[in-house]
């Protein structure tokens, strides 16, 4: 599977159906000016869950790549542009994909847009998923999946706000977050939306699943390691200043039983900063958390090497496998 | 039909659904918390749109009332409370049904934790439309509508937003709000997704947009109308306060060319606020919105007469056309 390819098809099936959207409300100034926003901040993912879902729908084998499976995954993209606008306004960040925020550009209006602009993503995916021309059953299977990944990732979200603010967090709190937010949303819901259409056994679900889940948790440790090592994005710094909790914080503090000076606090100088990430180097969190992201990769290669599934699909799930799990950004 | 009653089998139905959700999230307190407050701000509500979908599935005459479409009732009712969740961010309310809004009640994550549970509210019901136990053809019914109601409302929430910020709002873009968020929302939605459940012809269905539409008019001139007359509740000044471009202030600014000294300024005092709910009395812009909300209630009647559906559910609906137009809050 040629994934750059892929990419480009994916994009431009975006870049038309928001295009549409334009033209349907060019009377009205405001709204096309929103949907524009929302345009804007579509662009530049990396499309991992739109290339899920194709690869979902390929488990059994080569089927021809139509376009109710181009559109679906469009779908899922576009959710996700919605899903970080409002994740943007929750961690008042003011640049995403390259692009300013919504809640940042506005003024007063900048929170209020995102929520509307964000909420137009979500019902735009369930309208984009309405007019698949499909079978009511699979479009039936598609709603459910793509809701149970949502209000999953919703719930995580809930978590993700709320644990910096407790007392005690914990690893299987953390776990929680990476199995609601970021397993489901990004590999389990897109692979699962793509084999809707396709007949796949109950056990492959399973497999799926179990797959989806240790990728999941090796994506979101690698993410927030890639984030804190970054030395040229001014956001590197975001997830120590907003005290998010990681797998560093959680070693530091469990395992180390060490405490993080200025962890959290959104007004400490860049040498309080360069301290915390010293000390997670000194202390064997990097380490650590590095070693979390090979054991869970492990976990889900040797999962995917006995999944009962196409052997070229295989093939592009370990490529992808390797090229989410060695990315420097 | 019985309103009262119908009105509280929709109270405890949806009571016990968010019990069942509170069940099965109860060893996270976090998650459990955040239901809770979503329960909360639940509860209160008038139960238009409940009722409007029971009577939709009535129009051909008496049908069993059975939990889909109780269930689907409830649904209904917790997108309203999800959507309100979501506007009291963006209006900065402290008040909703009686209960301290999410926003206001956690300082720096109220506006974080409002987000979040208002998208559980969107995921939660789809999720129960998902979970009906009816044909998939009737199932992708519902999440059409469902999805296109929505799709409407928060384009009629983006115009609610930035209108007041607009050089010279006119009728016309009102006109777009009162269709897109409360015509679509209040009336339209709830009629189509209960009239899913029977077939009904096309002819039918434009016939319930056309009534839907005006009746969806009359009922937010009526809310307008109400709002700043109300004596004894603070919010009653809050449309002054933010602006909100309504039929009193077009009528003042466009027909009378009247300027409204301190319109829209938050910090005005008590003088300069009766200052302006004299000026709309004494000026005929009262009277004006009074004579509008007849004009369309009038029209919502006399297609409700041409209308071929049961003489008995006409009955229902023409008492409930009378209940929301002539109400005092």
């Amino acid at each position: 599977m040629d994934f750059t390819l892929l990419k480009k098809t994916i994009d431009s099936r975006l870049e038309s159906i928001l295009q549409t959207e334009l033209i349907k409300h060019q009377s009205n100034k405001i709204i096309s000016n929103n949907i524009q926003d929302f345009l804007r901040l579509s662009k530049g993912g990396k499309r991992i869950r739109a290339i899920l879902v194709i690869i979902g729908s390929q488990l059994k084998g080569k089927k021809k790549v139509d376009d109710n499976i181009i559109d679906l995954a469009v779908a899922v993209e576009l959710m996700q542009t919605a899903i970080l606008i409002h994740d943007d306004i929750i961690d008042q960040a003011d640049k995403r994909r390259g692009e300013v925020t919504i809640n940042h550009k506005y003024s007063m209006l900048g929170v209020p847009k995102a929520i509307c602009v964000g909420d137009y993503g979500f019902f735009l995916t369930y309208q984009i998923i309405n007019q698949l021309n499909i079978e009511d059953k699979i479009k039936n299977n598609l709603n459910i999946i793509m809701t149970r990944m949502m209000y999953n990732t919703v719930l995580g979200e809930i978590l993700d706000v709320e644990l910096p603010h407790q007392p005690n967090p914990t690893q299987a709190d953390l776990n929680s977050i990476y199995i609601n937010k970021t397993a489901w949303y990004t590999a389990i819901g897109p692979l699962l939306l793509g084999a809707s259409f396709i007949n796949i056994p109950k056990e492959l679900e399973t497999e799926i699943i179990n797959f989806g889940t240790n990728l999941g948790i090796a994506f979101q440790i690698k993410d927030d390691l890639i984030s804190i090592s970054n030395q040229t994005d001014k956001s590197s710094n975001s997830d120590i200043l907003e005290g998010k909790i990681t797998e560093m914080y959680l070693y530091t503090k469990n395992n180390k039983k060490e405490d993080i000076i200025g962890y959290g606090d959104p007004s400490i100088s860049d040498q309080v900063i360069s301290n915390i990430k010293n000390q997670f180097k000194n202390n064997g969190a990097i380490k650590y958390a590095n070693d979390q992201v090979d054991y869970y990769s492990k976990e889900a290669l040797e999962i995917l090497q006995v999944m009962n599934i196409n052997d070229n699909i295989k093939e592009d799930l370990i490529k992808l496998v390797n090229v989410l799990l060695t990315r420097k950004k």
